[in-house]
């Protein structure tokens, strides 16, 4: 155990419930993304529990969008490095949450929840603490405020805190090309996402892009009575059905032409980082109950290296309680495709649409008008949000072997290298305006319920964060 | 015009006033279905009302249910004909009535409120009385009663007055059951619903029966982030999509097995009074915004002789400002079937869950537990409401050329004879418990807001229903 992590441990062993104390104000600010006014106020929040730490911090705002925070440490090294974190959150829907999602909860490993812990108070590795956010993305904050108060930075560090990660970071490149001089750093540690599923520390090489689309399927004009205007009247909820069908197999293979035209080619490196993971997809298939997979055997790793097409969600009139006896109107799907390297946002939205209209339908940008609707038997509208595409820095480069040395001595174990994540953080901006690799150094255990209900972090993985940050901050080549 | 349409008429003229002021005061009693004390003082006054016309009339109650009226007339006739009506309404929002639902106020062609006529004051076809179940369905009892102060039936009459019609007459059977012999007749004239959308008279031969299901798809145990698990866990929303794509064609046909093996196929009677029917096909696709019908063309009174299978709603993850991007857990359609003549509700069920199984999915009565998980691929639950059958009598019948008959004497032209309406009424007690025909003979105009604020009936309607009322109590065969 280096020095570093000997003091961070140490320090965080005598002071975890002033730790934690701090993390549940900052989880207790509502950050969900759209509301501008809670993020702001998280943003400053964040500035006032680092300034008294020695960073030289401010947040900056560009009209329209939410603040970042951006600070630095100068300690006359030779490295800098940069730690990105995203302070907004997902939306939430409170009658989901076993507890309000911005009321932080302590729950112990049997899931019973515990009173706060008061100074000097044992807390146990397993127990979680509840809250939106409390794992993707307020916990490194929390990680690096732990951290500055236990060890002094050996290299320049450079921060850069989102509010706007959840709603696909549409301000970043404009951030990032906004201060290329202070945010210039030898290499760029992505602080989000969790660990390996085995539960073993890890650190990725990548992240997936990706693109979003809103697909609505038009009907009547209204909703019409489903007795007598059923065989008649075409339902819109089937013909979005049939669409979706054509567009993905049972077997997960994708069936829009050229979905993978400009994916680049898996390498015999990544092939052999990912031979060299550990092989969790059994004992994930039985945590989440799926007796197989859409992948058709294909791990799990690898099957990231390629684009996605996911239905997130559909909705067309009511079920349960809200079903109601129409043929209904109009039925939407709204879908997320995560972008493997060298696929572009923009193009992949349009072999959706150019699918689309194979099928036989007209596409419209608003409400279709009477001329339209007599004018096209299939009428669609396809809303599109383009996204950001992947990045990827190649695995074996001197910051990577920097980093997995850093987490490795955090953890107390080699960690997994993974050549990229699934998860689809907007870390292009990193590459192309500030021309710098990024690395991924996530700590959250991986069921901590990311982006649904009951988001939660188990502490254990709280102090590695803690001692992962002050590894980052002090170790040099 | 026979002397009964002529006594009728005449009757009529010289008491429009008395008339409309005594269905006022029926309409003036609030008789939603749900209040039963209101329900029940609808009752009373329906018996005061007929009781002093010669009807042997009085309330019956099973516990817990609104009462129905029944009462008979004995005209010492071998032909015994039963007349249905229900005196329940739908719930009202007074907020979005012109009027107040309860507050029955006469409006002439232009919209503008009028007085209250005295006797003899001209009264115009075209004004209109608004009030809840001035169409829907209180306007038969007001005119049975003026008939009857003009007309000495023909026939023996029974009656029926059912006061739960609008919650699914969830009692009819047990009232119909618990008394056979006294409401015995050779045919029952269910007096609801309008006339044609053209406005001309018409007779209706049936109703579709219905039956409805909740299909489950499940996916992983809990939400799963999209980026992290898309392309390798199973998506519920894709596979409800592929399932619900398999059961019907683009070109309307059921791809069910055995979809409608059970339903009596029309005949050459049914085929030409379909064809003789106006055709409102075209109108009514301008009307609605469709280029085209889920029917290939096929008009409308045809395809409401077959079986249908209708999506009312679909429901996974979340779209527009709701969605967030994850694998959902589960994906649900709601189903509803509406029954052509032949279809048993159960039976249809079993062939959708066939279907589901046939597609490879294991299915569940409640939600999946973890062995169940591992053991099957697929995993579907449905949730069945079975509903009731659909009744329908021959045209060209002895009751239907009688009813067809008054119809037209009473409408002074041809009436449409309509084979089935599309709409679902539990009427199947009818012909299981008494054995009877149906036959439903509406007089309401089409624009009568039924169901809905503003509910309206033409004053021209009402008198047609008075003529109609006394044609089905004095033509003999």
């Amino acid at each position: 155990m280096t020095e570093a992590i000997h003091a961070v441990r140490a320090h965080r062993e005598r002071h975890e419930a002033a730790i934690l104390g701090e993390f549940a104000d900052l989880l207790a600010l509502p950050n969900v993304s759209r509301d501008l006014d809670d993020v702001r106020v998280n943003a400053e929040h964040i500035v006032s529990m680092l300034e008294p730490r020695g960073v030289k911090v401010r947040t900056e705002e560009i009209a329209g969008a939410a603040p970042v925070v951006i600070g630095h440490m100068d300690a006359g090294a030779e490295r800098t490095v940069g730690i990105y974190v995203h302070y907004d959150g997902q939306p939430v829907e409170p009658a989901e949450w076993r507890f309000g999602p911005f009321t932080p909860t302590l729950v112990d490993g049997a899931g019973v929840p515990r009173p706060w812990p008061g100074p000097g108070d044992p807390v146990d590795d397993d127990w979680r603490l509840y809250a939106r956010s409390a794992a993707d993305d307020k916990a490194p904050i929390a990680a690096l405020a732990a951290a500055l108060d236990a060890v002094t930075p050996a290299v320049n560090v450079k921060l850069l805190f989102e509010g706007e990660e959840e709603i696909g970071s549409p301000h970043l490149p404009a951030y990032l090309a906004g201060h290329r001089d202070e945010l210039d750093a030898d290499v760029w540690f992505i602080c989000d996402g969790p660990v390996h599923t085995s539960g073993r520390p890890q650190v990725a090489f990548g992240v997936r892009g990706m693109t979003e689309l809103e697909l609505t399927v038009y009907g009547p004009t209204r909703s019409l009575h489903s007795g007598h205007y059923g065989n008649w009247a075409p339902n819109p909820a089937l013909a979005l059905a049939r669409l979706l069908a054509s567009m993905k197999a049972a077997d997960g293979e994708v069936l829009i032409a050229g979905f993978e035209d400009d994916t680049v080619p898996v390498t015999d490196n990544d092939l052999a980082a990912i031979a060299a993971l550990p092989d969790d997809d059994e004992r994930l298939r039985r945590e989440l109950g799926l007796a197989a997979t859409e992948s058709g055997g294909a791990a799990l790793p690898l099957t990231l290296m390629r684009p996605s097409l996911n239905v997130r969600g559909l909705a067309a009139g009511g079920v349960g309680a809200q079903a109601a006896n129409v043929v209904p109107a109009a039925a939407s799907a709204s879908i997320d495709i995560r972008l493997a390297l060298g696929d572009d946002p923009d193009k992949m939205l349009d072999r959706v649409a150019d699918h689309v209209r194979a099928a036989g339908y007209h596409l419209v940008d608003g409400e279709p008008d009477q001329e339209t609707r007599m004018a096209h038997a299939r009428i669609a509208r396809i809303r599109r949000t383009p996204g950001y595409p992947a990045v990827r820095t190649p695995i074996g480069t001197d910051a990577g072997r920097w980093v997995l040395g850093s987490a490795a001595e955090a953890a107390g174990e080699p960690v997994v290298a993974l050549p990229t994540f699934g998860g689809s953080v907007p870390l292009h901006g990193f590459v192309t305006e500030l021309g710098a690799p990024v690395v991924i150094t996530p700590f959250a255990n991986h069921d901590n319920n990311q982006h649904a209900a009951n988001e939660n972090l188990r502490l254990g993985n709280l102090w590695y964060g803690v001692r992962l940050m002050a590894a980052l901050l002090t170790h040099t080549p």
